[in-house]
C-alpha cells in the first residue's frame, strides 16, 4: 500500500480554488491520485477532495497542514489532511445481534479499509468471546432507565481514552442522550433498519409490513440529538412482497443494514464524506 | 398465444381450498399452466389464482364462471375469471409529460402485454398527434378549478361508454374527486414519484433533494379518496447523489416512473393482483 | 416456530399432480402454509414445493413419507420430505479469505435459517480461533499437489461421519476431485466470484477488468465435475467504474459473493431449489 | 439552461496537469461547474472533463479552444470543447422494434439532454408515421444480401450530409460492414440485448435462458468492427426466474435495452465519455 495524504474541505465557493490548490500541489510535485469537487448551489459552499502519494511531495508529509495553511485562510477553509500512516480508530458499539459486528469484524481482519478497533462497547455481554479472540478489548456498558446518565459518561471517557476518530452504532440499541450527540457531533454513525426518512423510530420493519411496502431499506446517518434525523450517508434498499412478515423481513433486512453500514463507514474513514448542513456530499 | 382462463380469488382462510379448485380443473382435464396461493395471516384470507390451458377443458370456456360457481360460493370466495381472448380495456389520462404515455403506446404496439387502448384522455392538446398516429381516440378534457366537477363527470361518462375495465393515470397531474375513486375503486392506478410513503403529495423530488436521500423510487398504487394512500402495487427506485439538484432528479426519475408504472399495470392487467385490505398480494 | 413438513418433487408433467397431492394433505387436515410448482415445457417435468404445518395432519408427521408413497409412485416422482424439526447440517469449507465464512456464522449464530454446522474444514489454520469460538469443530486438510488423493479422501470421510446434508464452499480455493463431485452431486454449493458464465476459471475480478464491464457478479452454483459449470442457483451484481482496479473489485465483490452464497444456501436448505437438468427451479 | 462548454480530453500522465488547466480558466475567470479527472495507470493515460459557464469567461466562448491549445499541445492532449449552445446531432437506426425508437423519441420530446435527430434511418416502414409526427424526416433503406454494399454507402452518405456527430443503432437488426464501423469510429452507439461478454451474437436470451442464468442483462458499447466487442458504456441486468421462458426475457429484457440505451447515449452526448483502448473511462 503506498502512502497517501488526503486533504478534504469546504469553503465559500468563488473561482480559482481547485488552480490554487492544484498549482500548490504541483509546485511541490505532488502526484495526484484522485480529486473530485463539487458546488453547492443553495449553500453556496465549495466541497473538494485530494488523494496525493506522500512520498511524491517535496517536503516531509507531516509538514502538509502548516504548508497548506495560507490557502486555507485565504479561503476560510474547514480544511483537514489524514495521512494513511496514521489509520483511523473506531470503537463499535453493539447490542445483541450479530451481523454488523461480524461484517465489521471480518472487514477489519482482511482491512478492507484502513482502520483499527481501539475496544468493542455492548450493553450485552453476548459478544465478548468473539471480539476477545480477535485480540480486541469489550467493555460490556449496561444500559438501564436508572444508569443511563453514568453509563453515558463512562463510555464518553472511553471514546476519550481511546482517541475515537468514529463512533459505530452497529444496532446498538440505545438512544444516545444528548450530551454525546454533541461532543461527538460527527463522529458517530448509526445504521438505521428504514429507508429515512420513511418509518423512522421503533420497530420500522413492521411499520413497513404494515404499510405494504414493496422494498425495504437500511440507512446509514451521522447521529445528532434529533433521532433518525442526522445527516445522511448512505442508503439501500431490497425487494420484499406479500409472503413476508414482518420478521421475515426483519431477518432480510440485515443483509442491507450491514452492507450499508460498512460502506458509510468505509467512505467517512475514507474523509470522502463531507457534511452540508442537513445533508452529506460522498464523492465516490 | 395460447388462450387461457385466468381465475382469480380471495376468501377466509380454511383447509382444502386448493384441494377442491385444483380437483374441479383436473375433472375436467384443465391443463394449469401457472398457479400461486398465499394466505394473509393478519386478515385470516386466502389468495389464489391459477392460469389454464381454455382448450384442455372438457367444457367451453365461457361456462367456466357458472360451473365454478358452487366451489366459490361454498367458500365465499370473491372470484373472477378473465378470459385471454378478451383483452382489458385501459384507458389512459395523461398531462403534459410525455414519458409513460410513450412507453405505454411502446407496450401496446409490441403487445408486450394484452390490452386495449379505447382512447387517451388529456388536460392538455401537446399529445393529440402521436395518440391520433397510432389510431387511438384521443379527448382533450380541460380542467380547471370552475369546471372541475363538469370535467370529471364527463370523463365518467368516457370511462363507462368504452367499458373500461381499467383507467391509469401516467403522471396526470390532476387529483380526481371523491366521486371517480370511489365509483372506479379498484380500477384506478397511479404512478406517484417518490417512494411512498415518503414525500407524499406535491413536489416529492424537492422533498427528496431537501432531505438529502441517495435514493429516489417511484410507486404503482391503486386510487383511493386519500391522496397518495391507496394500495401499493410496484415500487423501484434508482441511486442519486449530491451532484443531482431537484431538477436532475425529476429528470432521473422519469426512468423508474414509467417502468414501474408499467410492470404495475401488466400485474394488474395479468390478474396477478389482488386487494388486501389496504394491502397488495402481488403474484409474480 | 411452528414445526413444519417440507414436501418437494419433481415427475413427469400431467394434469392431475396438483389435485391429488393437494387432496391427500386436505383429507387429512393438513394446514399448507406456503405452495409453490413449475411445469418446465423443455423437459415436460413438473415441479412442487409444499409447506404444511406438521401438527395440523391427522397422523404422526414421521408417517407422512410412507404415507405419500402411493401419491409418489403413481406420478414416479423423485420426492423428499423434510422435518423443520431435524435442521440441516451444513459443513462449511474456507480458505484464508474471511468474508463468507464469518458471513456464515453470523446467520448460524442468529439462526436466520434453520442449519447447524457440524465442523468447518480448512486448508489454512488462520480462522481456527474464530470457528472454535464458537463452539464448532475445527479441521485443518492442508491440501498439496502431492498429498491432494489422501486429503480429499480424509473430507469425504468426514462428510460421511458428520452426516452432512450440504458441503458449503466459502470461498474454498481448491478444485475438488472428480469423486468429490460424484459422491456429493446435488449436495455441494459453490460461490464463484464472477457473473457466470462470464469469467468462469481463474482471477475472474482481472478478467472482468480488463474488459471494462460497468457491473461485477457473483453465482452461487452447484458443484459438477466440469469446473463453474453446475447449475446456477443464485446471481447477483454491484457497479463499478473505471476507477476501480482489478484489486478494488477484488474487495467490493466481497459483499455480493457471501450474500449471494448465502441467499443461494438459505434456498437450498428451505428444500427451495430442485435441479432441473442444467438448470434450476428456485421457488421463493 | 445556462450555456456551458465542456472541455474533454485525454494525455499521457503526468504531474501539474490539472494545475495548468484550473489555472488557465481560473486566469480568465472561467466558472468551473463540473470537474472530474482519472489516471489510468496501466495506460499511463489522464483523462479530465471540466464544465464552465460560458459567459463567465473573458473571452468569447468561441475563442476556447484557440486559446486552449498551448496547454493541448504541452500535455499531447487529445482533446475536445463542446460548446452547449450547438445540440449534439444524432442519428437513430432502428428496425421493427419500437421500445428503444419511442424511448428516445420521448427524450427527445421533453430534450431530458441536449441532442437533436436529423433523421430517422430504417430497414422497415413501419415506423413511418411516427417518426413523421414529430416532424422528424425518416429514411426508409431495406438491407437485403444482395444490395448491402449500396445500403450502406446509402446511409454513409446521410451520415455525412445530416453532419451527424453520433450514430444510435436502436435494436437496429443490421451488422454494419467494416467501412462504416471505421469511417465513424468512437460515434457509433449500440445496444446488445446481454450483458457483455456473457451471450455475444445472436438470440443472447435463448442464451440466457438455455444457461440458466437468474439475471438478464443489457450493455451499451461503441460499435467496431468485430462484432459485440468494442468499448463498454454502460450495464445493467434485472432478476429472472425459472418461470420465464426465453420469450419472456426478450419481453422483459426490452426495459433495460432502452434504459441502458439511454443512460449511454446520455454520457456519450455530455462529453462524459472517453474512450481508453479498448475501454471507457465515464465520468459520473
Amino acid at each position: 500500500m503506498t502512502r497517501t495524504l488526503t486533504l478534504s474541505f469546504s469553503c465559500p465557493d468563488t473561482t480559482g480554488i481547485v488552480a490554487e490548490v492544484s498549482t500548490f500541489i504541483a509546485q511541490h510535485k505532488g502526484w495526484i491520485t484522485e480529486a473530485n469537487q463539487h458546488s453547492e448551489n443553495e449553500l453556496s459552499q465549495f466541497f473538494m477532495r485530494v488523494e496525493i502519494k506522500a512520498d511524491s511531495l517535496d517536503f516531509p508529509p507531516e509538514e502538509f497542514n502548516v504548508r497548506f495553511q495560507p490557502i486555507a485562510q485565504k479561503f476560510k477553509m474547514d480544511a483537514k489532511v489524514s495521512d494513511s500512516a496514521k489509520a483511523k480508530r473506531v470503537i463499535i458499539l453493539c447490542s445483541k445481534q450479530e451481523h454488523c459486528l461480524y461484517d465489521l469484524l471480518a472487514r477489519y481482519v482482511a482491512q478492507d479499509f484502513a482502520f483499527v478497533i481501539p475496544c468493542v462497547i455492548s450493553n450485552h455481554e453476548n459478544h465478548r468471546k468473539i471480539v476477545e479472540a480477535h485480540g480486541l478489548a469489550f467493555h460490556y456498558v449496561p444500559v438501564t432507565p436508572e444508569n443511563k446518565n453514568a453509563a453515558y459518561r463512562k463510555m464518553e471517557e472511553i471514546f476519550r481514552k481511546e482517541n475515537a476518530d468514529l463512533i459505530v452504532l452497529a444496532r446498538y440499541m440505545q438512544v444516545l442522550d444528548d450530551a454525546l450527540c454533541r461532543n461527538f457531533a460527527g463522529k458517530i454513525l448509526n445504521i438505521h433498519h428504514s429507508f429515512l426518512p420513511s418509518f423512522a423510530g421503533a420497530k420500522p420493519y413492521h411499520q413497513a409490513h404494515g404499510k405494504g411496502v414493496k422494498l425495504i431499506g437500511a440507512t446509514c446517518h451521522f447521529v445528532t440529538p434529533e433521532l433518525d434525523e442526522g445527516p445522511i450517508v448512505e442508503q439501500d434498499v431490497i425487494r420484499v412482497d406479500h409472503s413476508e412478515s414482518a420478521e421475515d423481513m426483519a431477518h432480510l433486512g440485515k443483509d442491507i443494514e450491514k452492507i450499508v453500514l460498512a460502506r458509510g463507514l468505509r467512505a467517512v474513514v475514507e474523509d470522502r464524506v463531507l457534511i452540508a448542513g442537513t445533508k452529506t456530499v460522498v464523492f465516490r
